[in-house]
């Protein structure tokens, strides 16, 4: 761990995890934690992207951002770039139109694959965030990048974050 | 969760988990996590165990019982039955000859596989168990049971047992 801050269990748990962070929430929550989704569109994926998920520029990424909550709020707000010509049927129309967490579509679809953690660290929240996790604005929040791996390539580019004060 | 008594988060999180435990355990513990050989060897399949894996009787079975700890003892004590039909050479040779974590073995070769968590439980200890942890004979184990699976078939059964007083 290279942050500066000093982390809970509960947090280092969840940024170094290669399991299903969303059955971690609901072991830690004791409930069912739900997906909205925020924005899903299909992008064109320019250079970083291509980069990042190792596509040629210009292949079609699904776009997805979703906020994982239970009743009280939102615990974790999630990004993940998915290109589309990775993406059988089945967890194409699960990623695209359902509220589903990653995870159990995974589970769902018997799908075996690998999560790689490439790094985590910290940011401070905007506006946008603030508002979402009602922390204020500046607040530090701990975020993680991960692939999902299936047939050795990248089927999910996942970005994870959370308010440092959440799971303490 | 089915148990009886109240579980902690962190314990939910240990059963429920579909990722590496020695990695929970690791981020939880802030240190590195050993695994101590307690006995390996090659066995038979009985009925048992051959329904468990889905192999047939007689086939050969790797069965290795570890433990999980760190310098302040054991933490957690595993059990796996492997079909050494199923395990190709590389992974054959660290599940049987080095003190390696399943988990690691996996991130290692880069195995794409899924767990699937069958069952948890609790149970008492019996004489051998309570000087491993360190408790009273009679003493409450919580318990679970998980398949690994790689190409649609077990790759191994895993049952993991650990105090009910740890990780409170």
């Amino acid at each position: 761990m290279t942050l500066k801050v000093p982390l809970s269990p509960l947090q280092k748990i969840l940024l170094t995890t290669d399991g299903s962070v969303t059955r971690i929430l609901e072991a830690i929550r004791g409930r069912e934690i739900f997906v909205e989704t925020e924005k899903q569109k299909i992008i064109k994926a320019d250079k970083k992207i291509a980069g990042l998920l190792k596509i040629k520029e210009g292949d079609k990424v699904n776009y997805r951002a979703v906020n994982l909550r239970d009743l009280s709020g939102v615990l974790i707000h999630a990004i993940s770039y998915a290109p589309l010509k990775r993406l059988r049927k089945e967890f194409r129309e699960d990623v695209m139109k359902r509220d589903v967490p990653i995870g159990k579509i995974l589970a769902k679809l018997k799908l075996e694959a690998r999560r790689e953690i490439k790094n985590f660290g910290s940011m401070k929240a905007d506006k946008k965030l603030s508002t979402l996790f009602g922390i204020p604005v500046n607040a530090l929040l701990l975020k993680r990048n991960y692939n999902i791996i299936h047939n050795n390539e990248i089927l999910l580019n996942v970005t994870e974050v959370f308010p440092y004060e959440f799971f303490r």
